[in-house]
């Protein structure tokens, strides 16, 4: 397929050829649970095919992988007594992704569960912002 | 319209009633700069409709959001010379969401930013992990 990275491990979890613990799929994703959780039933959904991440997917892959998203969400809420839920996409090695095969992580959130924001919110500065949008809109 | 929570701030922006440096709008969203930026392009993306968080969207909105947050992250690694990006969405206040619309955060990165990963990956206990998976597929 061309869709398929035969050096990629979550191609080989799609594949069937690595042991994952699914817990939703549909025809465009799959999601399982992550073998380093930050919290329990810290999960990662996936497309099937192959895309090295959210720059490269195809609207109808980003929008599968959304909504799956969305559901694995829901079921940490309503199954796993969560408290909350962060939904993290990591693009690009120096913004933490490890593997280079677009997945969301669907992180669960429980009382006292080490999770930290990772950055501290604080007023920025206005001519800055107004700079970056000047670059953006310009 | 029902769509529209007086109260709500991102409400308000999408009015015109709040001033916010928007880079995109479609029909569906827009995106503007943070206030609070995390790093220098720190855009958030929100549905025009209300909607309280991810748990609530209408899939039509989620995949708009999606695809405006694809946009955004690609124009922070093509305009703003960015090495990476995080897409972070918070749902619910024990997960660190403050303003109770909808938004996904796009946070580009930069070398020595100062962001940091809300957990420290360490490989999960198997019992645990299968126990999590029981409670999801069961
Ligand atoms: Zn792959
Ligand atoms: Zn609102």
């Amino acid at each position: 397929m061309a869709d398929h990275d035969p050096d990629c491990v979550f191609c080989k979890i799609v594949a069937g050829e690595l042991p994952a613990r699914v817990i939703e799929e549909d025809e465009r994703t799959i999601a399982f649970l992550d073998i380093s959780p930050a919290t329990p039933g810290h999960a990662v959904v996936i497309p099937r095919a192959h895309t090295a991440d959210v720059t490269t997917a195809s609207p109808e892959d980003l929008a599968a992988v959304a909504a799956t998203g969305q559901r694995v969400a829901r079921r940490a809420l309503d199954q796993l007594d969560a408290i909350g839920v962060n939904l993290l996409n990591n693009c690009g090695a120096r913004a933490w992704q490890t593997v280079f095969h677009l997945h969301l992580h669907v992180i669960p959130r429980y009382e006292d569960d080490g999770m930290r924001l990772p950055w501290i919110p604080t007023p920025g500065d206005p001519d800055a912002i107004a700079a970056v949008h000047a670059r953006l809109t310009g």
